[in-house]
């Protein structure tokens, strides 16, 4: 029977893990609910850095929202980039000018990487937070080996040869190891001119040591790892410039200069442009990093009807005493979760609860065979690392991921790739000559006597 | 035993069907090969609609070409942009001045798409020739559903609902068929203010019969397949005008014009530029589409080290009285292991052979359960349609598929397509606010109240 009265509208900003959690966690409540996110698909974003490394492709681990959202009646979807949220009038602007009106706000904008106000080497130093990221980091990858591959002078194709990966977070790690696989193994006798084995991956590290929400037991072990690998990591060394031809960095015993026409930021974090939004219209105070302060119940200081959940949020667990919540994916699934609980509370007219984040363990992988893990048991913390931390990694991955199909391909994939030590995604596609960097005096006359196999029978 | 005398160099430009197959039937011969490639990869273009509509991914069919020839120890490939060729010199230039010397030239640049001296309409209607182009069309038409489930005009949104396809040649006529598909199967059931049924598919020729290569009663049967799967074919109708909304068109009872966000550019096919180079290099003379006319034996007039062949070549079969060949991929793989076997002719002081081109015959797919096929075997010719034929292509094209990952993968996702009638690779990765185009006075205020699931219990 159809209801005369208007069912209250909640929007929700976008469509990562903690919008998607409070926007299924909505389905049965007598609501209807607007999604408005920047791209069309839901990424798995742990994932990311398998297609950057031309491991999976785009499709394996992007989910169209409108897809995974189709059979639940009270959701629509837009593709859409909220510029201007307005509180009193409780609105948000699209690109466009389109307004949107809602009852309820749930800002789950998540966050952008941070040069750390040094915007000019953004072009040298992709960060990894999108598809189109990814895509242009595994272009730059893919790229370097090919023109090194046609360049004739050694310190050149020694730049060309040279991978740069800034943070060692779980994504630098994940990014440095993987780079020393494609040039090891993935690889291997592909090329004429080059030996890609003797490609150099150096993993740049602020702070003492790797993985640093890690205990600092594992964050050795995960050192050894990438040693193993062939990874070259530089711990306590601050970035101090980045170019087109590198990077320089600023340890304790001097300056360093590492030549390299692929670097990769994989260290710092920075919230949503839309906290600052939120600040201006809200009244909302930021964290240095951008992030929003919440109530304990997710909501902004006075306005009860906007929560901000995920990476935007600056949240601690429990109430203001509590210990930050970390900005990790099932940190943002459970306050999407809890955003979504507090919302019905409040429309049945119940108080709303404190957030409680529950933190079931920290896990990263390097490479092939190599991992760390730190799960927290009933029994005490359970800390293990190398193979059975890789495959724990792998299965609890493929697990998360979003749907049914994604996992079977990603599987298949890796099944592939693990035996093989191929990976498919190779793909560089608009590599046209305008893309294409010059090399320098590549005009030296290019003889097939000088190629190594010109001797070959 | 290393020998002295250095190996003739040959020299390949383009990795397309024709570029690869010369190059593996050179593959036990005493040469230096050398393949140059604008792109890193092989791509295995009639499946190419199918990343154009979200069926496949990228990596599905596009191979890197260095890991295709890894084995073969006489190859080296560079990825790299020939810009000049001269003849005398015996040399190529790339795009940043690099110079390659060849003792033998093997040209298989291929073929773009051709606007009939409208290139103004380029921005408007892409083709489809490479990975890059399949991912702005994928990107136009999933754009096209997103921009009309947020216009609240109804002469706007049938704008964003109607996609025109221009040329009914296969291309065209697989585009058409898919793109009919994607809204009545595909998309069911995920939109809120739209129903993607609704699009409207033109299929637009300016002869009087699709796929004109066929018998006519092929044609007809492919006209009456696209017909029941959605698509309205117009025959007879010349194009005079497509810009930002929509295409205008000139048939015997007047003029008609389409109002559309989403044009597809699939009637006109234009030599690799690299013809006009040989022309003005080599006095080659080039047809009216810009392919260069070519000896008996597929070598340049006057120009015996010079080969071209593929799209770029107008060849004719069995010399200069035979049939034209035509810009088929099996005529191009005909070709490269011709030119190959000419080449290890001449080397061996050995008359050439004028290229024969055997045709196995012509085949269409049009949509799920829809193709033509027209076989030549010694008992005359064999065609059917429908069902069978349908089948017929798929294993066809899965046969010719590159590597046997490929195919299993592609295999895959056709199960799953088929069953579900869901499109895995619907990725939009690079649409921020920026891509976006202005959906016109959006800005109308829409309240939930106006959305059809407002009054759902």
């Amino acid at each position: 029977m159809p209801t005369l009265s208007p069912r209250p509208h909640v929007l929700v900003i976008g469509c990562g893990f903690g919008g998607l959690e409070a926007i299924r966690a909505l389905r049965r409540a007598p609501l209807d609910i607007t999604v408005v996110d920047r791209t069309n698909h839901h990424l798995f974003q742990p994932l990311l850095y398998q297609v950057a490394t031309a491991g999976l492709s785009a499709p394996s681990i992007a989910a169209p929202i409108r897809h995974v959202l189709r059979a639940q009646a009270n959701v629509r979807t837009l593709l859409g980039d909220v510029q201007r949220i307005d509180p009193q009038a409780r609105t948000v602007t699209l690109e466009d000018g389109q307004e949107l009106h809602w009852d309820h706000l749930i800002v789950a904008a998540g966050a952008t990487h941070s040069y750390f106000g040094n915007d000019a080497w953004a072009p040298h130093a992709p960060g990894l937070k999108t598809l189109a990221d990814a895509f242009e980091i595994r272009r730059r990858v893919l790229r370097a080996f090919e023109a090194a591959e046609r360049e004739p002078d050694p310190a050149r194709r020694a730049g060309w040869l040279q991978f740069v990966v800034i943070g060692a977070g779980p994504t630098g790690v994940e990014m440095a190891g993987t780079l020393a696989e494609i040039a090891r193994r993935t690889l291997v006798g592909e090329f004429r001119q080059i030996n890609p084995a003797s490609a150099r991956v150096v993993l740049v590290e602020g702070a003492e040591r790797v993985l640093q929400t890690m205990p600092p037991t594992l964050s050795e072990s995960a050192r050894r790892q990438l040693q193993q690998l062939g990874v070259d990591v530089l711990l306590n060394q601050r970035v101090t410039a980045i170019d087109g031809e590198g990077v320089t960095l600023q340890g304790q015993d001097g300056a360093q200069r590492l030549h390299s026409h692929c670097v990769i930021w994989a260290a710092g974090v920075a919230a949503s442009p839309l906290g600052r939004q939120l600040a201006e219209a809200c009244g909302a105070l930021l964290d240095r990093a951008g992030r929003v302060q919440v109530e304990a119940d997710l909501s902004l200081p006075g306005h009860p009807h906007i929560s901000v959940i995920g990476d935007l949020a600056a949240a601690r667990s429990g109430g203001p005493e509590g210990r930050p919540v970390p900005g990790v994916s099932p940190a943002a699934k459970q306050m999407g979760r809890w955003a979504a609980a507090n919302l019905l509370r409040r429309l049945a007219g119940r108080p709303t609860l404190p957030f409680r984040y529950r933190d079931y363990g920290n896990l990263a992988t390097i490479g092939r065979h190599s991992a760390v893990v730190d799960l927290g048991t009933p029994l005490g913390p359970l800390r293990f690392s190398g193979y059975l931390a890789w495959l724990f990694w792998l299965f609890a991955h493929v697990y998360f991921l979003i749907d049914f199909r994604s996992r079977l391909v990603v599987l298949m994939d890796w099944a592939w790739a693990y035996w093989t030590h191929e990976r498919h995604a190779r793909v560089i596609s608009d590599l046209g000559s305008r893309q294409f960097p010059p090399m320098g005096d590549g005009a030296a006359r290019d003889r097939p006597a000088q190629s190594p196999h010109a001797t070959e029978p």
